[in-house]
């Protein structure tokens, strides 16, 4: 078995057992509060140990992470059947495949909102906390009086409330994982109204909670050695789509500036995960922006870029998911690093509460929007589920700033980003400031549904369906005598039935 | 002219003239910052001059209230043709109808972004202020030191921010509200970031400002005598589907205390303005539930009622709205009401940070509702602006408990309030947490898709409408092989399409 002795404290010596033997405190029906956000910092060892244990003796848990984890979850447990419900997250491929074939239930939740309605008791069957919460740790710490200090990983996520609220907890001791990562965390569960306090945050770099998760020792039912790493994916490259857009962002900040509207250093910058986020961050980085700070979700790659280039005060985040190079990097230069990071419960990191009191510029990527501003997040032809709506929301209505980003193709110019109507709604017009595609800016702060469509046609959608937009706007505001949102509802969703039978929108312009 | 030298101070006294005098400091496209939430509280003298003066010589005003306002403003001022655009939020026949004839520009805002939109310069054109506020006081006092304090009346609205951030200022005096207002508004305009701080309110009873709003006398041009009463409206009665769904909601709420989901006093009551709204608070009086507290906009009717059975700890809002008999009582015995209520700031009433911190229960009414618990607040049939989403989205995003009413039917039964896909959506089912008809309960937490359908199918959807619900939501299934959230885009919107041919959406039902 894999040596954890140094990581861990006596009181919980007599509880190191196999992830095997550790799956069978797991119980048919049981409600599992797991570590973990994006594939950082999640449980490995025991939910594979779970999965192979449901290929022999069928039974059904629920899943509750942060947000995404990694395959050990979202993919073993899944093709082993055993689970039945999972919240409220996932970005995996065999996940996504089982929740559209109506084989795991799901329903997404405001990631900061998570933590709250299990305690609330809001979740399906009422529980409130987890049956077992499961969590991976670096190190187990004696604090005395039948406590330990459970130091995460590289992310928080919901730990601090699943541990709290757990009847059992088992703890996955990760030998991968640097020691040199305690430090770098905030624990902070916030009490229930009527008793709840102000979360005292008011810079982005504020602590407010401990270094550890509090547990109780006799809760602890396992502690199983694990050394399967996180998994950390590549960065796909920044295309040109992703440059250009990252260009018009940093354009219209830097005149956000110049108009006096933001500070100098802007304001805390919270940008969702992937490519154009990362185009974002390198834009950045490139440019002559000092002393920023970041209060977001997952701290990426760019923010690493930003600390080595000096221009980084603070990152504030839940998770910490640098691809594999970069991880590298974060990991043999830990003690460097951490001086920059701060990794708080995602209660915390996604507060609408602290993001609107700090002012975050709140960048996010939509799947599309429509010509009066609302934005699709989630659902691929208003029906799949592509991700979630993870934390875009907790930021999108509560931000300083709220910009969302879109390609104005998609499919190789088979889909059009711009679309009339939303095939699913995420977030409306009203929470949506600024849209950026590869082309422009829309700015549509202050307008009308009205004048915000001729701008969003002009700056987003792609010039081959900009004729077709144009068309169904004009059409639709004559149909409606002008009233306030412009609309012939029985061809709104015409393009969406076009894609369907011919595997492409380019039909929707006039003459084709 | 009307006398009002015991209600106003000596710096002050100089500056007052008659509307039609004030009138002349508002000039071709300024943009008004008016006091005013619901029809109490705002200017009415001045309005009445500013349209006598359009019909005159033209020009064009942007009107920015705190939500509603009175005939004053938006009835003759947009008879006159004098308001290029009206922001964020009303209830006027005339202005809706000029909205919807595209003659004034309007764009919905959640009431507690309004006033940092304005302050961070968001709005068109891009000012971070009002050129002109005009405001509504029962006294003006002498704090000294060049200063004045504002009395406001029966609103808060936006006044305090459109003061601070005003070129000039004009004050209307309005002898029928009574001095004794003075002592139950709190004043409180928040720095803004990266200086904000925590919103020091941690119980709907919590003070953290001033009585009066606080004005340069250099800055005030005008101060107006007025003795047009607040255009409060008679309730109407409380018919037998809003008692049942007060019932309804009552049974609800004493169940989630039985279940020691809510304290037996429950939580803050949020609730929106109407005859529902007024039937659940009606409910309550009759209930057995005590020591409530309400954390909400508007203090309608039944808070006083609540107030007389001794039920009522405190009542927190930014307006005072009750029917004209209930307003009678009120200012007959003003000091008794006001040891129970609060005007505030409609950014501190509507705060997302407070209403998540004491956890209130948000209630609001629903236009439609979707299968899948999306909801439309806003638009008919997707098109025409109705009132505008006010504060349903402060509240229903941040909520302890998220309740939204509807009734089953609406145009005597012509239309289903429950259909596949909400012709509009401002409220994305993740921030639905119950949806409550005259005939039932959906209870609709932690739940997936597939699994609120059937649910909201049974519970709130009229049974003549039922078998067309059900029978697309099964059909959609098929055709989506059970993907997340089951549609035929198709046909999603036939309904609307037949509502516009018929006149009735009847006929969705197979059959028929």
């Amino acid at each position: 078995m894999i040596d954890i002795k140094d990581r861990i404290c006596d009181v919980v010596a007599d509880k190191v057992m196999s992830a095997e033997a550790a799956a069978e405190f797991v119980k048919d029906g049981d409600n599992l509060g797991v570590s973990g956000f994006t594939p950082s910092g999640y449980p490995k060892a025991v939910p594979l140990a779970l999965a192979e244990k449901g290929k022999k003796t069928p039974f059904k848990v629920n899943v509750w992470t942060g947000a995404s984890v990694g395959p050990e979850i979202d993919q073993a447990m899944v093709e082993a059947g055993i689970i039945d419900r999972r919240l409220p997250y996932q970005t995996n491929g065999t996940m996504r495949k089982a929740i559209n074939a109506g084989k795991v239930k799901y329903a997404d939740i405001h990631l900061s909102h998570m933590a709250q309605m299990v305690r609330y008791g809001f979740m399906a069957g009422r529980p409130t906390g987890p049956d077992v919460a499961i969590v991976e740790v670096c190190k187990i710490n004696d604090l005395g009086d039948g406590k330990v200090g459970l130091i995460p990983t590289t992310s928080m996520g919901n730990s601090s409330s699943y541990v709290a609220g757990a009847k059992k907890v088992i703890v996955e001791v990760n030998t991968t994982q640097p020691v040199g990562l305690e430090g770098m965390h905030d624990s902070y569960v916030p009490l229930d109204p009527p008793y709840r306090k102000a979360i005292p945050i008011e810079k982005p770099e504020d602590r407010i909670g401990t270094t550890y998760i509090p547990c109780e020792v006799d809760k602890i039912v396992a502690v199983v050695p694990c050394d399967i790493t996180d998994k950390v994916r590549p960065l796909g490259e920044i295309d040109e789509d992703a440059k250009h857009m990252g260009a018009n962002l940093v354009n219209f900040l830097k005149n956000e500036v110049k108009e006096g509207r933001l500070p100098k250093n802007l304001l805390p910058l919270q940008s969702g995960v992937g490519s154009v986020a990362n185009a974002v961050i390198n834009g950045l980085v490139n440019s002559d922006f000092e002393d920023l700070t970041v209060y977001t979700e997952v701290i990426q790659d760019g923010m690493f870029d930003l600390i080595d280039a000096g221009k980084l005060r603070v990152a504030s985040g839940t998770a910490l998911t640098p691809p594999p190079e970069c991880q590298k990097k974060f990991y043999e230069n830990v003690e460097h690093y951490k001086k920059y990071l701060l990794l708080r419960p995602q209660e915390i990191s996604n507060s609408p509460e602290v993001a609107r009191r700090i002012g975050v510029i709140a960048m996010n990527t939509a799947i599309e929007v429509d010509i009066y501003g609302n934005v699709n997040s989630t659902h691929v032809c208003g029906t799949k589920l592509m991700n979630g709506v993870g934390g875009s929301g907790d930021f999108a209505r509560n931000g300083y700033l709220t910009v969302f980003f879109t390609n104005s193709l998609a499919k190789g110019g088979k889909i059009s980003s711009v679309v009339p109507f939303c095939s699913h709604i995420d977030h409306a017009t009203l929470d949506v400031d600024v849209i950026v595609s590869e082309r422009g800016v829309a700015d549509l702060r202050g307008l009308s549904p009205k004048e915000k469509a001729p701008i969003i046609i002009d700056q987003i959608a792609n010039p081959k369906y900009q004729p077709w937009l144009y068309d169904y706007f004009k059409r639709a505001c004559e149909a409606c005598g002008n009233s306030q949102t412009p609309h012939i509802l029985s061809e709104a969703f015409d393009c969406y039935k076009l894609f369907a039978e011919t595997g492409s929108m380019e039909g929707m312009v006039e003459g084709k």
